[in-house]
């Protein structure tokens, strides 16, 4: 007889991702094009560079060993100096005062095991059940799992052009005051470089009125800004934007979180933070727990390309590369639905995403007409609802994610034309009906 | 005005390993010698191996890109099959049976990030503030923190030479019954091939015993046992024992965890699990939110390094140089305390660690005139009441453990000998009051 197991309550509250089943779907036909996950282009994996890379760091016999054997919790200094370095632009352009800036910086950064390890510690850190974790809605859904999973509820703040509505966020935060639920409010999540899934980022002055908002409201506690830097280096347009870390007191209220699996390569899993000073030992006692220390070598090899420029000449060939994809993949958009004003998307100037809207209405939900078209026709997508807070009963249910990360320009084309043949489909069978 | 940080109750609740501090003084003073820490020794870290396994991996474009692409959350496919069929050797020693039960360890298999990881994955799946984790006592302390992480009690169970006495783990699992506390009891953790810090196995009638008693008492649910088998392939001497695992009804009951990071390289920070078939979805998705999937690039290094023998033949290598560093530091306690009947230890047949006793009830606490003593003289030792359930004001305070991972053989016998310097100032202070 099979003794029943009994799981904790936050096993019981942790689900699987809701695009799991499609990723595993598309890695099983190979006939499908998936524009659903959001993997990085496999071409462009730097083989080559970390090839090179390993061999010099195990060349080396102290070094080798060095990367061989255990590493502190926080990770290699000389990579979260290198980090620390790179950010130090963000506050100053000053050389003379960069530098002392960057060891501060270094001694609150962590190195992760991605940055998805990085949202995991820091929420574990602050959230108890009944919190609330403030997001933008559409978000990164796989987040939302991972709040949920603490027992917090997550609160969606719709968009515009310019990223999260920071007017929206303010009603909520006053909404949130008056129902005595200010001090459940623990984080506010933000992708807010070409964010997943709408390819949109935070602008410059919306990024001042979120900090301030955050401190505004820190009246029963701080309330923490969790931006996740996760796209920044795939940037294909435009110049960049400074952190909300390095805006005057961001340092109190900002947990920035990057990684180089985007830039670089996921198989490598290093991601990394930057924290309060006082979140900082907190946070290293909690990784302590998980694993001590991320993958020792990754790190020798992360630093390694920093400091050889390799990653600096590979981000330059990843841009140009994804540009190409981009334009590939809002061409055929063009070209496809010349004829249908009712679908609409928007042209990221940077990531990995284009969002797709249909202003008719028509659905997109797993079980939608269209979405099962598109998935005969072979294409797969990812339904805007996943990226929505779940728990919201009236989230739109018209709007696709359509990812340029994997498949290259004449399949992304491809893509998007069994994706027009679906809507065709479906909209004359309505028109039929 | 700083506003205040509102950490989570496991935040909280989760505090620093007791020897970083130690680990840390030792990296700082290399005068110091460490007989603290149990790091590997530098010089079987085996780069030329490593070097060898990732530029065949890198060289060849496919595999080189899967590499350092995403993997799946549950690990490389190869690279658990290759786990699990060395583990169907504990099973049968028939081939033929063995290729199928290897599928299906294969299929309940984890890739982690040590196997730390699989330790804090198992505990946040199943336990709740208010729970009971049973282990051994002495045990490894850094789980003694996870567990307390979670809010849950450590119980501890007294061994001998045998291992965990099952007899006191009989009488404790009768009166937690008694005392209405049995629902509580969710895991009880054993070390059990050449435990930290004593160096003791597990016999195998108390392997039998141990999975016997966790059956008969999870009327209220299951009582998992969690096999650390972090030291097993460090065997010096004798032969190998199967593992809980494979005994009748073992699948069921026990969550196996292995690692590399011992046996092979810690930097590569490579563990793994074998689960029971109903706890697998539910750490996978516990996983999937930590950071889906560790390594890639580490998984087909180890991957390669079995496939390719070169890790059985560090093995080979590795217990050699272990045997003698083993050899060395019970030679020098010998010779060191020859005229002192009150200071006993074992003589382990594998792993990494003696534990040593002083019989005339000589303190060894970090505050101990002992400990200062040895720091004094220039060696670091870990206090045995670390490695005791901290909660228990009763513990054991006259005990040591002393690691001869990482110095090399004249460094362990000059550590040795510091600390019979260390014993004999005190005792003749003693001797003096």
């Amino acid at each position: 007889m099979t003794r029943p197991l009994r799981l904790s309550e936050q096993s019981l509250r942790t689900t699987d991702s809701p695009i799991t089943e499609l990723i595993y779907t598309a890695m099983r036909d190979r006939s499908l094009i998936s524009l659903a996950a959001g993997l990085v282009d496999e071409e462009t994996l730097p083989t080559a560079a970390v090839a090179q890379a390993v061999a010099a760091v195990l060349a080396d016999p102290s070094l080798g060993r060095a990367a061989l054997q255990y590493g502190t919790t926080a990770g290699l200094g000389s990579l979260r100096l290198a980090l620390a370095q790179r950010l130090a632009g963000d506050f100053t352009q000053q050389p003379t005062a960069a530098a002392p800036l960057a060891d501060a910086l270094a001694a609150r950064c962590i190195i992760t095991s991605g940055s998805q390890q990085l949202l995991y510690l820091v929420s574990e850190a602050l959230i108890d059940p009944g919190d609330i974790v403030i997001t933008e809605s559409p978000s990164y859904f796989v987040y939302h799992g991972v709040i949920e999973s603490f027992g917090a509820r997550v609160l969606g703040v719709p968009m515009d052009h310019e990223g999260m509505s920071t007017t929206a966020l303010a009603e909520l935060l006053a909404e949130l005051e008056r129902a005595g639920q200010l001090h459940r409010v623990k984080l506010i999540y933000t992708v807010d470089y070409f964010q997943n899934p709408t390819g949109l980022s935070l602008s410059a002055s919306r990024r001042v009125e979120l900090l301030r908002l955050a401190q505004q409201y820190s009246r029963d506690g701080r309330i923490l800004i969790l931006e996740d830097a996760a796209y920044r280096d795939l940037r294909y347009d435009g110049s960049d934007l400074p952190s909300i870390l390095s805006l005057p007191g961001g340092e109190e209220y900002v947990v920035y979180a990057g990684t180089f699996s985007k830039p670089c390569s996921p198989g490598l899993k290093t991601g990394y933070g930057f924290l309060p000073a006082d979140l900082h030992e907190p946070i290293l006692h909690l990784k302590g727990n998980h694993d001590f220390g991320s993958s020792n070598l990754s790190q020798y090899i992360v630093a390694h390309l920093l400091q050889s420029g390799a990653f600096d000449q590979h981000l330059e060939h990843l841009r140009t590369t994804y540009r190409r994809k981009r334009d590939a993949m809002l061409e055929a958009l063009t070209e496809t639905f010349a004829d249908c004003p009712a679908v609409q998307w928007n042209q990221p100037a940077g990531g990995l995403y284009v969002w797709l809207e249909f202003t008719d209405g028509t659905r997109t939900g797993p079980d939608s007409p269209l979405f099962r078209a598109a998935r005969q026709a072979g294409v797969l997508v990812v339904p805007g609802e996943f990226c929505h807070v779940t728990t919201d009963q009236d989230r739109p249910r018209h709007q696709l994610r359509l990812s340029f990360g994997v498949a290259d320009p004449p399949r992304l084309r491809e893509g998007v034309r069994r994706l027009g043949q679906a809507y065709a489909q479906v909209t004359k069978q309505l028109q039929t009906v």
